[in-house]
């Protein structure tokens, strides 16, 4: 059953949820937005830019307050009694982020009477109940492109981290050792390795674009080939079957979102089927591995090296297994939130809020959710 | 004064340096070459490809003496006792490294009455005194090539490592921490920023070029000039003054061998003309920095960030000053002997050795000393 509630309309009840819309609102209305970020807490001053916390609130506090709305931000998101839940009621947008993810659940959803639209500030809106959202006639929408370059310099990071077997040595050089054999024993230059990115979306290209002076064999999964001149120029090869290519991998990347079809795919069977000694980096989301299917493959050494910025859930507990399996390089959640990554999706949520304002649409490839329908990443 | 020292003959004195070299020799002659590196010690057996430690010996043991030569290898380097001191009389070929370097002084070239030839196993061979091994005859060799590929990943990986923040989010997910404001804050992504290379040799154009698709502002300092065509290609922007260049770099990489105009360059002086906040990579020696001011700088914050492999003297004392400074990301001299590194170095030794044993040339670039001239970039 899906609701078209206009903002400020009382809600009417509808069968029909592809033709009703929460966002077909009266352009000049005051609004309640309400933000969910982390906290910066001693940090919050330190930098000018950081903009993506809190205390920062994006930078647009002056700009939504002077035009009338209400600006509620809070790192509190989780419980019945937390800041978000206590402002649900009344809010019309929630802007949330993948960082600290306000999980948007259909219940959520069911309470949000006025809410119209479900802003993520970056990318990865999966923290959302698509499907409710959708039913709901609420518009989701991300700041599309604003972290990828982030992400995708990031995983490279973590590549070179995990073949040149950088912890051990700086692990050596902070406890006043020196043992050069203990770190080179298993430290590997990337040329001439073989690397495959599950997904070639638009971090995996950037990544592989950036992998092709590395004189790396680069291959690719994705549900579609590239255009042939783009696959030429970026020098990786399709792969049409995921059980495949994981045995040629001396390095996998997962750059695939969140969906039904990928949640648990890294399981013990799948990566069973990878080469014994790959590295894995996993910078999208913690759930498409099974958790202790990769802390167990890291003790037995069949995967020789993990690192993502990804968990599940978020933030980590402190007795999450990949906090202390053997040969991680983890980190919280941050590649896509970097300074300029902050700024970037700030300018971004600010030009759909003031789209948003003004009744008119989106940049098409922002939409997540629009009409009722599900972006095709997501479906 | 030179002495021309056939291997076995008696030493005949000249004053013609030039004119008499040690490696004017009879082929067939059996040899003592002693092999100094790093111990393996219970790492040595774990990677059957870990030929760059004693125990592996470069993997030449077999095929040395099988010709009747005799191979001394050790780790024991330092003092008069030491394994390479009790050896030195007689040895007529020393191979050493960078990793572990063997310092051969003046003094130990004088009492190594039969040395025909130093081999650097790797690059850089300024643990040599070059004048003094020019002066008695020696041949002193490098595998040139063997380990720039790896270098310039490392430092590409070190470039990542700083700008993106990584160790604090290392430090919290092994610590059961979660608080992405403290690493997000001073985070950036590498897009966009100047890039300063000091030095554009063969490691200089190899991290250049593995930058170009990251679109940053590159910069190098060289004595030399690039062909404008490898200029265009690799995208970089010549500078022809160091102290112009500095200001404008938000990331100096430092890939200058370390002689007599470098030892020492980036003192306090030369540190204040960098911006406030840059980063500094440094994988070719530790003596082109002046320790403490390194030091200085990171605890004042004046450079945010500073990684390196190599240090003074190394291995590098327990209360060395780079360990324990804010910011850094230090590990042991590990960059250019990952196990591909010491696959090629070894074989470039091998190489070497057989063409020493047959009275040919080696290849022209692997020269730093020959017929009593250092090369190019050690005058």
């Amino acid at each position: 059953m899906a609701m078209k509630r206009a903002a400020g309309s009382s809600a009417i009840r509808s069968l029909f949820s592809s033709t009703f819309f929460r966002n077909l609102h009266v352009s000049g209305e005051k609004k309640k937005i309400v933000g969910v970020f982390y906290k910066g807490n001693e940090y919050a001053k330190l930098n000018p830019d950081f903009v993506g916390c809190v205390e920062g609130a994006l930078g647009i506090r002056q700009w939504l307050e002077s035009q009338g709305h209400q600006y509620i931000v809070t790192d509190d998101k989780a419980g019945s009694d937390s800041e978000l839940e206590r402002n649900l009621s009344d809010a019309h947008v929630i802007i949330s982020t993948p960082f600290h993810p306000a999980y948007v659940t259909a219940e959520r959803i069911k309470k949000a009477k006025n809410l119209e639209l479900l802003l993520t500030a970056g990318i990865g809106s999966d923290h959302i109940d698509l499907k409710a959202a959708a039913a709901a006639g609420i518009t989701v929408a991300e700041v599309t492109g604003s972290n990828v370059v982030s992400v995708a310099e990031d995983e490279l990071m973590r590549i070179l981290i995990l073949i040149r077997n950088f912890l051990p040595g700086y692990h050596q050089a902070v406890n006043g050792e020196w043992n050069v054999a203990g770190i080179a024993y298993r430290a590997y230059d990337l040329e001439g390795k073989t690397v495959g990115t599950v997904g070639a979306g638009r971090i995996g290209k950037l990544l592989l674009q950036r992998l092709k002076p590395f004189n790396c064999n680069l291959l690719y999964f994705d549900r579609i080939r590239m255009d042939p001149g783009l696959e030429k120029e970026i020098g990786a090869k399709f792969e049409e079957d995921l059980d495949a290519m994981l045995p040629k991998c001396d390095v996998i990347v997962i750059n695939t979102p969140l969906t039904e079809q990928t949640r648990g795919l890294f399981d013990k069977d799948k990566i069973s089927k990878c080469k014994k000694g790959v590295l894995i980096v996993n910078n999208a989301r913690g759930a498409i591995m099974d958790t202790q299917a990769v802390a167990d493959a890291c003790s037995n050494g069949h995967v020789a090296g993990y690192s993502g910025d990804v968990w599940f859930p978020q933030p980590a507990p402190k007795d999450h297994p990949w906090r202390y399996m053997p040969n991680h390089a983890m980190t919280p959640h941050v590649s896509g939130t970097t300074i300029d990554a902050q700024l970037r999706y700030a300018a971004g949520v600010k030009d759909m809020l003031d789209r948003h304002f003004r009744g008119e649409d989106f940049p098409e490839q922002n939409y997540i959710v629009k009409e009722g329908q599900l972006a095709s990443q997501y479906r």
